[in-house]
This record gives structure tokens, sequence and C-alpha cells, in this order.
């Protein structure tokens, strides 16, 4: 029988493990033009706690008593689908289960790329294309521009990094703890900001940029963001990504820096991945040639079991993945 | 004998009157390429501020001790240049002082336009294409939109609502009490909302733009700048000309809304009026079509001998002031 999680109850603030439940579903026979496919893989991600609330926002919310969604990588075990045969493995969006039967037109068959079929959950998948869109599209970030990210050890953040040396720039990044920290410095970032220290991010970014920073990618909103106002050189661009600070909250922002904006002439700029799907052929050659000249390093936190995904989405929020946070069915 | 206002002390919030002292300055012979001026009109603004701080920001900092400047209209009384004769009105950057000698290269004869020329400070000058600039490159609104602008009775502001109208976008203005209310929705506002009635910000602009907003043209800061990031429609963009509300006291800015930055991929861009001297032509031949039209309507709030010029200067952060804040010599 399948098992899918589903949402009891929307939580407020922290999510807590009661929310969820991991209910037996249906499994149909095929309809014309579907597949069924046995999860492998299940991607948990900071986006996600917006669709917990009742509230409109860029992806729908979740209908409560229902199964979530979210990306997964799958075998297909059964087709009634032209192109898709039993042993592919395929991309999709009904995560959050060990089983889907779904239409084929939502599903990708994995890219010809030498990685294993997870990466595709994170840096050569959704995570990936924001990292690459966001700092050289959204953020125009140019050889020779020093960069701060912050969430700098997560999957988008980590993937910036590199990208982003891979392009000669200077990066600055931000993490939580030594082991991150370390981790970070390993990916080529110039200078890393602990932001668990005793020093403000703030303190930390002055030192690390005396000059100041052209790009800030923000994953974390708060006192980063704040930090990157009060450093933002002239015509600096910010590229916002996430604000994973206020996602449980919902508390307001504290900026101190915000009238830098005018001076320095900062251009802010909120982006989604989905914007760019178009483009997405340019991110997988590039992405593969940094592959094959060894440029790119890659970290994966794997959760066992789908009993455990709510605290593999939960950890999230605590900082406790490196890499990408994944759910290994 | 020539008097001009010089910095005494740096203001601590809001500057006081001994801030503040009215000087005699000498008025050197004229070298060569120098001009005398006498100013009739002298300008305050609200940037003159930021000018008060120690602190290196897009102008320099007033010395203390020293003349402060800033924009003045007055007439030629003496020249050694060539190109200025006696009797012609000039504009310059010699204000806070009754004349001034400076080099003519510096000087701007008032363009060909049937204004009174105290209009060159305002409407005419830099607030006016602070406000063509603003809304029409760095906000790039369109034909259609609808544009929030806060301080809509001010010099910019007034001039923002009225390009914008004419435009053909839909205008929600901000003001302060009844009397400039009602002078915003004169200049052809839709929707007016006065930022001291008992509603909030957000509560009335909701109202007033069910359907949300594209453009939000920035004077203030603050709450309206929240209120804005609350009802923005995607591709949203923000032109931050100023933030009044924080030039004195220096505060942190609450934003309760501004993830919506994320999922409305919200545009905000700081500007300085001075990055878009080289487009003047097209402000005074679009402004001039419209003065010829009779699509603009212009108010000044004029404060009578150079001795109240620190009064004048206040009263713009106490909000006395209707349309251009002017001193007259």
């Amino acid at each position: 029988m399948a098992r899918a999680w589903h949402l009891e109850k929307r939580p407020s603030g922290l999510p807590v493990a009661s929310d969820f439940a991991l209910r037996d579903i249906d499994m149909p026979a095929l309809a014309d033009g579907e597949i069924r496919v046995r999860n492998l893989w299940l991607s948990v991600d900071p986006y996600m706690r917006g669709r917990m609330n009742d509230a409109k926002s860029y992806a729908d919310p979740f209908a409560l008593g229902e199964p979530m969604t979210g990306g997964a990588v799958g075998e297909v075990v059964e087709s009634n689908a032209e192109g898709f045969a039993p042993g592919d493995h395929v991309l999709h969006m009904h995560g959050w289960r060990d089983e889907a039967v779904l239409p084929a037109r939502g599903v990708q068959k994995l890219p010809p790329i030498d990685v294993p079929p997870q990466a595709f959950l994170g840096q050569f998948g959704m995570p990936g294309m924001t990292a690459y869109f966001g700092l050289l599209r959204v953020a125009e970030a140019k050889p020779g521009d020093t960069v701060f990210v912050s969430a700098a050890a997560g999957a988008v953040g980590s993937t910036v990094v590199q990208i982003a040396k891979a392009r000669g720039m200077t990066v600055i990044g931000s993490a939580g703890g030594t082991r991150k920290c370390d981790w970070v410095r390993s990916l080529g970032a110039d200078r890393v900001i602990d932001y668990k220290g005793e020093a403000s991010v703030l303190r930390q970014l002055h030192a690390a940029a005396p000059e100041g920073i052209d790009v800030y990618f923000d994953n974390v909103g708060g006192e980063h963001l704040d930090a990157a106002f009060a450093t933002a050189r002239q015509g600096a661009r910010f590229a916002i990504c996430g604000m994973i600070d206020i996602y449980n909250s919902g508390a307001a922002t504290e900026l101190r820096y915000i009238a830098r904006t005018i001076a320095a002439r900062i251009r802010i700029q909120g982006f989604l991945v989905s914007d760019w799907m178009g483009e997405a052929g340019d991110f997988y050659r590039d992405m593969a040639a940094m592959l094959a000249d060894g440029k790119l390093q890659r970290e994966e936190t794997v959760i066992e079991g789908i009993e455990n995904m709510p605290q593999a989405f939960l950890g999230l929020f605590e900082g406790s993945n490196m890499g990408k946070m994944l759910v290994r069915v």
C-alpha cells in the first residue's frame, strides 16, 4: 500500500509533528497518458513552509487533509504513456509519498549528466537553478564583483559560492558553526562569516569586505539583509531568493540601513526560479562544464525513511543540513 | 554686508535653532570667470539633513563652522565671466546666503519656460526632475499602471501625481491632513490617503487599491513602504527617492511584508536625480508641453526672510509645506 504525508493542521510558527500524518493512499489504475512511479528520493525545501499557510502566494497552499506535494526522483514501474518505460528515472512534483500515479506531461526524464539521480533535486535541479539564475541573471554578477551569500552551506548557497568563484568573483559566505564554515571555505569562498559567532553579522561583513559588496544573494533576510544594506557599494544588486529567518515567525524585519538604498542606488530584485525555466538549457550546459572541470562539489544530508520526512523538513529551520536536505524512501 | 547660514553643530535627531548661525561673510573681488549673484530665492530640501551628519553619503557633509550650500535662484549683479551679464537670472548651488561670488561654470541660466524664477527650484528644477525620472525611468511606470506615491503634497510627490495622470495611470497619493489631501485630489489623484487619519496607511491602501499597486514612488519609507510591500502586484517596481521618516531619528525601519519581494518579484531601485542630468532635455520638453496643455499645477510655501531659513528647513519634517518649500530673501 502506498503512503503519503498529509497536512493535518496549518502550523502556527514552527511546525510540529502533529501537523502532519503519514496515511495510506489509493493507487488507481493507470489512465491513458499516465505513469506509476516508485519514489526513491524526496525533497524538502524551505519554500514549502509558505505552502502550509492558508495564504495565496506563488505556490498554492497545501490543502488540509490532502497529500502534500514537492520535488521527487523515482523510477517508472508502470507506464501508459508514450516515451516512458519501466526502469526510467524521472523527476516530478508528486513528492511527500512513496509511490505516485501521475500524468506523464508533468514528468521530466533525468538529463544525461553523470551525477547520482538525487542530484537533480539539488545542485542539478531547482536549488542549483535558483543559484545560477539568481546570481548571473537577477543580480547580474560579473567577474571582479564582491559577492555576499547567506546560507552558504545550503543547497542553493553552496552552489552560488562555486559558480561565483568559477566566474572570477570574490565570495563571502555566511554559515552557522565551524563545520559548515570550513566546508564553505573548502568550496572556494574567499572569506567566511559564522553567523553564530560572537561578533554580529554586520561587524564580520565589514571586516570581510572593507571595500563593500557589489552583490548580495539573500536566502535569509533579517540581520543578513541589513548588513548587506550597510556594506553595499554604488550600484549594488541584491537577488532576493529567500528569507528563511521569518518563514515561521512571520516577525517584522528590522532594518537600520535600508536608507542606503538611495545613496548607493541599490537594486533589490525578488525572483522565483520558475521564471527562468525557459533558459534551463544554459544552466545544464554551464553546470555540466563545471562538473567536467572538477569545479563543482556537492554535499547531501540524507534522512532515511519516509517516516522521518517531517523531521527532515524541520531540520531546514534548525540549519541541520549541509548541502541539500534529502529523504531516501 | 552679505550673510550666510553656517552649520555650528551637527544635529542629533531633529535639528534645533542653535545648530545654525547666520553670520557675515566676505564678498571677495571677482576673479576671472566669476560672477556675483544676489540671491532672490533659497531652497530647503529634505536631503540636506543628511549633509548635516558627519557621514559620507552622496553629497559631502557640510563643514562645521562653514557656510552651508544648496539650490538658489538669483540675479547677476556683477560679472567677470563670458556669457553672463548683470540682470541675468541664474540657478546655482550657493544657497543658504543672500549673496554669492562663484565661478560661472557651476551656474545655469534659467531655461526659457514661462514660469516664475523660483519654479526652477521646484517643479521645473531638482524636485520636478526627481519626480519625472523616478517615475518614468527608474520605476518604468506605464499607462494603465496603478501608482502609489507618498508625500504627494510635497514638491516631488505633487509632480509625480500630475505626470502619472497625464500619462494615463491610476494614482493614489498619501498626504497628511484634510487640506493637503484635498489639494492632492485636485491635482487629479484618483484616491487619496490621509496618513494622519485613524485607519493605518496599510488599511487605507488596501481599500484604495484592492487590486494592488504596480509602482510605488517612495519619499517617506517606514509604514508607507511596508504598505507598498503588502499591496504590490506581480512585477511591481519601487523607486526609492527618500525616507524622510527616518532622516532625523535614524530609527530602524520595521517591515512586516518585505518577504513579498520574492513572491511578487518586486524590484526596488534607489536613485539620485543627479544620475539623470544628461537627459534633462527630455524633462524640460515634456514638462513645458504639460504646462502649455494646462496639465500642471504648482504650489509653493514661502517663508519670508533669510533669518527664517532654519525654520523653513525644519518645517519640512513637520509637513508644514504644501508644494515646494522656499525662502524669499
